[in-house]
């Protein structure tokens, strides 16, 4: 397998499966002298962690992470930064049943394919526990562009949907209720669904958004390493999602040219920003939002018809302790992504020109 | 600027501005032995040539490719396949009325702001241009997946859409019309839409959906360089793209698990393709599809207000020869895109495993 | 800081200082389904442990790697293989002393002044430690690379030198004697140099000569990843390393084409190989061959004038346990830095045509 | 093949055939706002361009470089910059007679071998003509790097060389005689030598120096990226290279840790250098300065018996122009690569610490 590393200056590589004894990453490029904030890491760390609310999986990670090299006395040193999230709740036994079955929508069918063997235990590398190690290094990253604000939010469930423009909105609020969204009306709404959904033994989609605020002109290198082409490939390699847009989307392609151009103010600010903060793949100092679609998840609390390794037919059902719904906890996630495509191009932009 | 490369194995680094005295580019990593069919590759280009219709933009370009090295006796020898398309059409003129002003919505201020310096005529790098190069190598990239069929489409202009599932329609229409639409029907509309659009010197967006059939089980690597993460950025760092969505995308955001599911049949195809024909980042052997968002082009043929390099308000109008919408010559990039994605995943998965 | 990683395809990225607790890697690429041999990789390690003669260091490090993932059942997965060695005898008390110093010929002084900071304990990043992770990655590349044999070995200390063709060695020798050197009788002169050495609290160089046999034709990727340069730049990555030569070397440089032309059997192998198994940067199936010189390690066991980090005149003096002489223990890592670069041409030269 | 790009920020894409209509490449990350002197561009290429004295090959190549994009009025503008070469004396007539032979030591039987076909018509690919690009790109990398001094000379020819260090030569001397050493009186040996082995229809082979003066502390990516890591790599990258050494290089494996270790002056400069200005893989502020052998060229003006495709005997006779020393014109081609190398880690170094 290629493709466990991201970033070209800051870059994140990783490995592990669900059910090792642990999984884990480099980040290397981190600039040297970044005085770390763990408690701030640690808090990433929790907002990603099953077992939150009643709405999430119940399942234990303490997603601990241990730091092994590359900072010294609380700063990076600018060598790899080495760590480790030890697999605390790896229960094997759990999965016995699903040894030679191709569970529906999973990755099992393809790795095996691809591969010629699989680690069947718990989905492996396919499952969504590798996106932790993003979210370390993401939280790195955050602290490494401190005047940046990023800010994701639940925009939608099922069809329950924020019908409010981002502006009108309290980021504040985004971490008071469980799921995550920061209109606390529409929060209980999609609250009421995910319970039913879970109650049916079902699993519902949704949709996370992401505003940056602050973020400095100059991000991004045309012409195939766009800003917002990363900040895609970014959010598309999360598990279980389907589709990106940034600034007007997929809106932007049912407008007419004279409804969409952003027109100037004289600062170099625009009256509005249908560009989403970015105008030939570089940022233009306005606020970059994005919308991030993601499916509901494959495992099911019900039974399911499918195959196993054989063809023969065989029924799937859910074990354990799943999530019905998994964009709550896919927020700290998006950020990290986004904290991570940014960071690398913010120090890219710092040798586009001879005298900056 | 970085960015000028894409693909892992199968690349294309690319150069120009629309009003040098060329563009180019160098493919490196094309298997040799490959026999090039040059009427294919002139075909692909003609296709994306402006001045094919009255749906488009009269601005000449012959885009005569040049092949320069790599290639000996109508084959591809491993080594770089450099080449070569003359600007023939450079009207250097027709831009000095844009020297210091920032078109709405262009990337004239991002590369100036970015670059402390912007090659002004015609948008320079930032051009459309600079797609000929990648269909070049797209078209090099379909003939070495010969048994892979990639059909991209025009499946929206404005509001006007198809309303029918991409089964039901006949990809050998995509041609007949200059809109590129395969529904005979909505190409007519379409065509209206576009006809007054540019009547009232204005443009309009639309969306591109490609199909890519007979794709082998095993192509994409996890975890961040997923199939569809990688196509999705390969698209987004297309002019005007804005979104991008595959198999149910959106649409499976308020989707339920037990709807959204694939359930396989015993030979290992599935009786639904939400999916889209990637499973964890991985083809499975089903259709892929996926759709594409472009926004109206920014330049009008209308007075628009806007400023100058000073700040100062001045007032931008769209001279010569523009394209109303973009996305009936956008048809080919996208193949031309998929195609490199595509290609390089092929590569790379011949060595996944040890025994293939 | 970048440049952790090496490779291409077969890629390993490492992280670790000398006195955190606990260096390792990340292997990606590896293809699936090799079943690993275990206790080879561990009697590789065995080798570049301290501690194995008089000759070397008495510290001990157990050098035990735990993998953490992508192995199932004893075989590769394809997904990465995340790696750990713990540093149990880690002092770092005994560094308390250099705190503040720049010892003469060691990285403290460059790394401060890259970084603005530097983990002075034991050399940090800089320490040869970092090299086991290198021996690990080669462990397995060399059993990627089953048909192809590699061998190192000490080829001089000091002015001691082998004054044979290496096809008057037997490698089965390699091993039985502490310097590593197949010629016996050399081995005994060499043995006393070093002990001397030690006894003085001096250290010497010395050069490896590593044979590569059984080498597929066509691994090597021109025009700038030649496999000499690949093989050079692996070499020189390596501490303490001040040269590379491969084939002629810098003798062939006092040559005539004449002599030096290596001829042609009617089978394709040749009459001489001067050529050292390489031509245009592609091996030809002789084979290779190639020399690394290690410059005496810098610290001694003698008093040497040097500088505190305000310039003031200090005292340096190693203390603790360090090799005289690092020639030894650099074989089996010269050999994983040629196995790591010969399995990465390896796989990539199974996609270098279309019909292999 | 892969491998025709070179470094990761300031990077060259190469493509182009001896016998093609033109070679060329592409810059990319090059910073913008850098004033090109383009007299300084052509006088490099001069200094490599054949047919320059009697001691070299009489074929005659203009090597005039059209530079079609990344620069406006005289500055680059941050995006890549494209460049042609014209192949104007390919004859390719001239070839015939080796279009199925595989001359000793070139690269005919390796191409041929790794790819299945190979354009035989001049070398193709592993002509020494491909490095008119790398002169073009460090000639541009100099221009960068203004305050940094390479100087590259003859150091010796066959058995003839300076023995004196460095510090003793006068630089300016380089280019006032026909083999680019600065010490005169050996020069004309050199030259004796050169003139002689051309009348016997044979080659000689030949040292080259560079020194690199004024270099900044901190230039080099620890650990497999050091800095004379990647120098000795794209040394090795030019053809006909067997060996590169830097500082003590292969001298220092016979010497004693004692001699060897470079004592530091108050001021963080070093009394002796034999780390040859890089300590732990970071420049250290003193001269750079490293040696690279080059073998003897293999075309010879004589008879030698080699084997054709099926392996039947036949006799190969250089024909035309070539030059029996290779290293008088290899001179600014090594200063090329080095300057590459040194803008690569100029870039990256900026972006090491968090406050530079």
């Amino acid at each position: 397998m290629a493709g466990n590393s991201f970033g070209k200056i800051f870059t994140l590589t990783t490995f592990g499966e669900s059910h090792g004894p642990a999984i884990g990453g480099i980040i290397d490029g981190c600039p040297a002298g970044l005085s770390l904030d763990f408690n701030a890491i640690a808090r990433e760390m929790q907002r990603r962690k099953p077992g939150q609310s009643a709405l999430v999986t119940q399942r234990k990670e303490e997603d601990e992470v241990s730091f092994l090299s590359g900072i010294f006395e609380g700063k990076t040193t600018g060598t790899p930064i080495g760590f480790l999230i030890e697999n605390t709740d790896q229960k094997s036994r759990d999965y016995s049943h699903i040894k030679n079955v191709y569970r529906p929508s999973h990755a099992d069918f393809t790795y095996e394919k691809k591969y010629g063997i699989r680690d069947y235990r718990g989905g492996g590398r396919s499952s969504a526990r590798e996106t932790s190690c993003r979210v370390v290094a993401g939280a790195i990253a955050k602290q490494l562009l401190s005047d940046i604000k990023i800010n994701a939010f639940v925009s939608s469930v099922g069809t329950v949907y924020i019908d409010k423009p981002y502006e009108e909105l309290d980021f504040s609020k985004t971490e008071s209720n469980p799921v995550r969204c920061p209109d606390e009306a529409i929060a209980k709404q999609m609250e009421e669904l995910i319970k039913e959904t879970r109650k049916k033994g079902d699993t519902v989609g949704g949709t996370i958004t992401c505003v940056v605020q602050n973020v400095p002109i100059g991000l991004g290198e045309p012409v195939f390493d766009k800003l917002h082409a990363q900040l895609g490939k970014a959010m598309l390699s999360i598990n279980a999602v389907k589709g990106f847009e940034y600034g007007s989307g997929f809106c932007g392609a049912k407008m007419m040219g004279s409804e969409h151009n952003d027109i100037f103010n004289p600062d170099g600010t625009t009256k509005t920003n249908l560009s989403g903060g970015i105008q030939g793949g570089i940022s233009n100092g306005m606020d970059i939002y994005f919308r991030v679609a993601f499916k509901p998840v494959s495992t099911l609390m019900q039974k399911q018809e499918t195959i196993d390794s054989q063809g023969n037919p065989v029924i799937a059902e859910g074990k354990g302790r799943h999530d019905p719904c998994v964009v709550p906890r896919a927020v700290p996630i998006v950020e990290a992504m986004a904290a991570l495509v940014l960071a690398d191009f913010w120090l890219l932009n710092k040798i586009a020109k001879l005298n900056p």
